[in-house]
């Protein structure tokens, strides 16, 4: 979002319209209703569908009504789906009820207005409600009975699969779209003609997950589309515009390359306490749109819980990425989940290897993975224009420091190393890769193998 | 270097040292001595130990002799040293003939003299000959015959195997150092006292290959020590400077820890054309100290070759180093690499992969890996203070900009794809990492699985 954000809007404006829009007449309903009752004798399992009541788009709200109710141990399977349905509304939306409630837009009639952490009228930029400040679409969020400010809750990924097409010629396949948009790390780089561009890539994967591979099946140039209310999007300016095929010229992309699977939540996350509404884009110490595609079935989270009930959310499915995320999005493909959360009060970390946890952390098979960011907490250290000025502020040297940083915090507090233990360690046996240099606060990831701790 | 080197050196001294060094009374022989003969039926196979005649530390030089010559097709058994074996020279120089030759330092006569590319009478900082501006141990260089510039040499790693302890008292195991140095990322963000601090931690391996890990078996803090020409050396700032054991508190390290292994060349690489004596330390299209873990037995390395003969070197042997080397310094261990140099020519390279190849590729049994710097070309990019200069414009953001560029021409070139395919494959199948943060001219590479172009 760097580049026209920043030309486009000012900081002040920014956050004006989103404080505004947050302190204004839309304002968000009570928490106080929730009830956990009693914690049942075994875990529950619940079912979460994703469909315009489930879902917010675009924010992380603090005060945003749960979903769903769920004591530590709980299961619940999640719904997830892509905000780039509708590149493809064919493939992605067409015959899936869930889906087309979320996508539905008829002139003045959307199925959910708000898309961004903006202003609802669109005084901004006038792209439409929420202003596309912030684009995934994302289920919950999930209240955690007794979760407090300064616990942490723990969400194993037990499972993540495809969300299979709903359209009959297409059954028996799931899709997904990758976004080259003006938000990539190319898009100001690039060597051939039209300068810039934006291009969509549609992929086709195995719905039943027999093939471990996805294939492309067409890519086109994103030409202007006008939206159900007459909007004129230019370029890739608000999530869910429906794109009219008729308008783009369909081509045959990257014939004979088998891009291997990598199924991960792009974003999870609680909901942050600085402010009522914050853009889902910029990833941060509550976890959300990370982007690293480790974050798949296997996967365990931890996130330090900054509001009450917790308020997890996910969204933004991906069924392959790569560190960087380079050209702004993934494969970017609706996936169900089935995940466990555990609830660990603050109380009881001591001692523990979560003490002192104050960043989102993975545990995989294999693996424990720090997050590092241009800030850790933008939302905190940039002050009150921090949700426009973080764009401005990208910086892989910066990630790179903060990740640094919290591998050392996590082999001295969570591995009992000395700092000088910790550093050899980290100049010997850890990688630190670039998770994603496309959400504004971009992200350095750090990994040690679980086997150099075998002893 | 970043920090000490910016302090205590302009750029234009470094220049001026640099070049009068290169210019001056310590002219390099000629090449032209060098003869090639008829090609053999069969290739050969050229044993290069490692000694005091047969390596040159902390520089690449155009004008170097070779020490061998070999024909396309030709092996090469390429005995390497680390530049950290006195750091514990018991166990790592001690009854070795080949290291106690390069290592040899008493009263105004050392094995090897220059250590690096500055003046030889250390006019500039008054560390030593060379200035330790540069510090690498390096074997060669081989003269590759018919090597012209334009030509890409590719190097085949057929085997890379630690250097046993010569010492009786340490049998079959081998050693290496590793320290976080004043030029480690950490230097300056460091927690506990006393700060700042440079530490080593000296690690065994076993020397059979029985093992696939490393251990520590003690650490200690580095404090001044008085050189045999009586330099007092208060930080790391010379290589091979003979550390008195007396003088320091060995202390257990990283009890219970196994690091995983990962045998690889730091620095590898062929004579840059720009200056007549470069630096060992900051990669670039030649190569050199590119310090990614992946360039170890199975990888093949292309090079463009930049002067006649390419002269390759190769050394900084390291047992296990993470990505970004984050402390300064891997598990810095003497090896032994079996090598396969293969001329390509010039005028054959159209229509093939390696066509307008202009920096350093990296093909292992699974990837192709592009290597990004700050700077492409340093050496040309900077200009005359090319050599002082890199060392304050250290990116990682412009490393990540330069491998973004690398793999789309990979891509687009090696691979045949659009513009718009290579950069929708980027996003969704392309990993980027951080090579190294330590070496002036900090690495991003790029990498993509083989199994993407399986059909």
């Amino acid at each position: 979002m760097t580049n026209h954000l920043k030309s486009r809007l000012s900081a002040a404006a920014f956050a004006s319209a989103v404080f505004a829009a947050g302190a204004g007449g839309t304002a968000l309903p009570s928490l106080a209703a929730v009830d956990c009752g009693e914690a049942p004798a075994a875990p529950a399992h619940h079912l979460l569908p994703a469909n315009a009541d489930t879902v917010h788009w675009g924010y992380f709200a603090k005060g945003r009504e749960p979903v769903v109710a769920a004591h530590s141990g709980d299961f619940v399977t999640i719904e997830t789906l892509t905000h780039h349905a509708n590149d493809d509304a064919e493939r992605m939306v067409k015959g899936d009820p869930g889906a087309e409630s979320v996508f539905k837009w008829e002139p003045g009639d959307k199925g959910v207005d708000r898309r961004g952490a903006g202003p609802m009228d669109a005084s901004a930029l006038g792209r439409g409600a929420g202003e596309g400040f912030g684009v995934h679409v994302l289920t919950g969020p999930v209240y955690v009975c007794g979760a407090e400010p300064g616990d942490v809750l723990e969400v194993k990924i037990l499972d993540l699969a495809p969300r299979p097409s709903a359209n009959p010629d297409y059954a028996g396949k799931t899709f997904g779209s990758n976004a080259a948009a003006w938000w990539g790390f190319h898009y100001n780089d690039l060597i051939e003609e039209p300068k810039p561009r934006e291009v969509i890539t549609i992929y086709e994967l195995d719905a039943t997950g027999g093939k471990d591979w996805a294939k492309a099946v067409y890519s086109y140039r994103w030409v202007p589309q006008t939206d159900p209310d007459g909007v004129v999007h230019e370029i890739i300016d608000y999530p869910g515009v429906p794109v009219d095929h008729s308008t783009v010229t369909e081509t045959p992309a990257l014939e004979g390359i088998r891009v291997p699977i990598r199924p991960h939540f792009g974003t999870m996350g609680v909901a942050p306490a600085e402010a009522d509404f914050v853009d889902s884009i910029p990833p941060g110490y509550f976890g959300g749109n990370i982007d690293n595609w480790r974050i798949g079935k296997g996967g365990t989270m931890y996130y330090p819980v900054a509001v009450e009930g917790a308020l997890l959310s996910a969204g933004d499915p991906h069924a392959a990425q790569g560190d960087s995320e380079l050209a702004g999005t993934a494969i970017e493909t609706s996936m169900t989940g089935v995940v466990q959360v555990i609830l660990h009060k603050k109380d009881e970390l001591a001692g523990t290897p979560l003490e002192e946890l104050d960043y989102p952390l993975l545990e995989t098979d294999s693996e424990w993975v720090v997050h590092g960011f241009s800030y850790a907490n933008y939302l905190d250290e940039l002050g009150d224009t921090a949700q426009s000025d973080i764009y401005s502020k990208s910086s892989i040297d910066n990630a790179m420091r903060d990740a640094f940083r919290k591998m050392r915090h996590f082999l001295m507090t969570t591995k009992g190393l000395s700092e000088d233990e910790a550093i050899s360690l980290m100049s010997v046996a850890t990688d630190f890769g670039v998770t994603q240099v496309v959400d504004g606060n971009w992200g350095v990831h750090g990994v040690i193998e679980k086997r150099v701790f075998a002893d």
